[in-house]
């Protein structure tokens, strides 16, 4: 169904950094015609890949933004959406069909609609309701996109004045960035390659994917759908303190099934030191049943430095899985053929 | 560290109905005071047990409640609460930490707070800033508490008068989960025992749980929990659409890896056209795959009845799963542990 110019998945991962800069370029020049007075909350439609940018900004800016607001991953919305809601919609195709269907909805509605797609119907919509739309390139799969779809986020928050300026984290996370890609590139890592050991160590496996700060919960989520579709590998995830009042409990069972999981701890400064204590009791439950693979730490000074930091760790991990069990990552069969037999239903 | 007075896990199974018609009782004299025109959005605060009577009610209230609301669970609470936040804390024991902790936030916020719970230190905490509080009789395992947690909620909104009557759905309700205790008890079911066949087909695997109406999606967590805690088994949860648009790539991986999956549809007569389509494709895609398990549809009239009818399965299936693996549904070592090392370290 996609039909990408560059066959090669790894040139997508290595050309991350440089996504990121043309998306700022673009971010630049975004000026919403939206009064910032008014909304009183805001929702971000979309689905897979759009939908975790969404999540991830949502939770990088846990404290700034100081309004309700939630992602809506389904055809319909909300009840309470009306004319102060602020409705980002995104769609990396811009025929994402729940988005479309969403966005109508919102539109009926009055709310503040901004969209953001690399073109298709979302572009449409915008159009003939003379609402602002951010065109970024086309041409990637979505899930490697992120740069292009999380960036015109955060600039329409920063460029209405929602948030504190961004200035400085940008910078720090751009250069981390391109220092992680160089170093989990094959051609440029001198073995220390941490991407390539997660890697080794899971791709027999299924990876649980565990946090205990709110703003990498959908990094654990994107590191477990990266899994999927690069990968082809189920993977679990889910958070501190939460999982200590049920999950835990599972880890009990029975060996011969557990056997098969492989607990990845996502750590950052910002746990605090209750939750710290209780990750590191849980550490021990886990390693007396073996299934306990580590921690990977996030980088950087900024919250936005060490988001990115663990996002591009977990993207070239999937990236390794995909090349242990000798598959195409780039290839997404059950989803095309989904879309495939959707379209020869349509209602 | 739980004291229970009865030892028998079935009994809370049994003994289900009538906790809900006592939970009926204590909902009838809730009158919050609290200012309905104020409140802008609403919080439920919890953990585990608790927190997932937030979700369930949340999920239930989606088209009437017409306010932004979320579950809460976490130490913190966000930015946005203020005097115009409905902020309803629930804890089973009323000393749940973390509920303590956001509660003590939200008061701090001067948001309108009601507190459920058994008593403990939530229940001081109500009495202190002259909160509403409504008292629950205790002495269960909190998971098996769900009526007296579910509905004092409801009562909350419905005395309100946020939401319409509920009169003839809880109606409804009390008779189907009746009928569906009988069904499934050991001594009183004929043969014909859905729970104990659940139980059946995936004690020695791992059940992925999905479901396609939102209102479910808190469901597919409770089941998972149930297995979690009282099966001691690992389980997992997605919704429909998005899983169509990661999770389903994760099939395609090894067979050797996947074969232990079983997937669970809990499937309800409010699924869309379009979701439905989406649900039929899945599983002829899973069942290629050999880890279809198959579909439990929801049972009644109202929605109120379909959602209890599901629980009610879920809750009786993780207790024959237990049974199956000669395991104490009761007991919760992991959690009791952790709940010790933490009160060790109380910083």
């Amino acid at each position: 169904m996609y039909d990408y110019d560059r066959s090669n998945f790894i040139a997508f991962l290595k050309e991350f950094p440089s996504q990121i800069d043309e998306a700022l370029q673009i971010v630049r020049g975004i000026q919403p015609q939206v009064e910032v007075d008014s909304i009183s909350n805001v929702i971000i439609t979309g689905m897979g890949g759009s939908a975790i940018a969404g999540d991830l900004i949502l939770g990088y800016l846990h404290e700034d933004l100081k309004l309700p607001a939630i992602v809506n991953r389904n055809y319909h919305i909300p009840q309470f959406v009306n004319h102060n809601t602020l409705f980002i919609a995104v769609s990396y195709s811009g025929d994402t069909e729940e988005t479309l269907s969403s966005v109508r909805a919102a539109v009926e509605k009055s709310a503040r609609v901004i969209g953001i797609s690399s073109g298709g119907e979302l572009e449409k919509i915008c159009r003939d309701h003379q609402l602002t739309h951010i065109k970024i390139p086309g041409g990637l799969p979505p899930r490697q996109a992120l740069g292009y779809l999380f960036f015109p986020l955060l600039g329409i928050f920063e460029n209405l004045g929602m948030i504190p300026g961004q200035t400085e984290q940008i910078e720090e996370t751009r250069v981390l960035v391109r220092n992680l890609v160089s170093r989990y590139s094959p051609e440029t890592s001198f073995g220390n390659n941490l991407a390539n050991h997660i890697a080794q160590s899971i791709y027999h496996a299924i990876p649980v994917i565990y946090a205990g700060v709110p703003y990498l919960a959908p990094v654990t989520v994107r590191w477990r759908n990266q899994f999927n579709e690069n990968s082809k590998a189920m993977a679990f995830s889910n958070l501190f303190p939460e999982l200590n009042h049920n999950e835990i409990m599972g880890w009990e069972g029975l060996e011969g099934v557990n056997k098969h999981f492989r607990v990845i701890m996502l750590r950052d400064q910002e746990e605090n030191p209750r939750i710290r204590q209780r990750i590191e009791i849980t550490k021990d439950i886990l390693r007396k049943k073996h299934i306990l693979f580590g921690e990977i730490y996030s980088e950087g000074h900024s919250r936005l430095a060490r988001l990115f930091s663990l996002i591009v760790t977990g993207d070239w991990a999937s990236y390794y899985w995909a090349m242990l069990n000798e598959i195409d990552p780039i290839k997404i069969d059950s989803i095309d053929l989904l879309k495939q037999r959707l379209s020869e239903v349509r209602p």
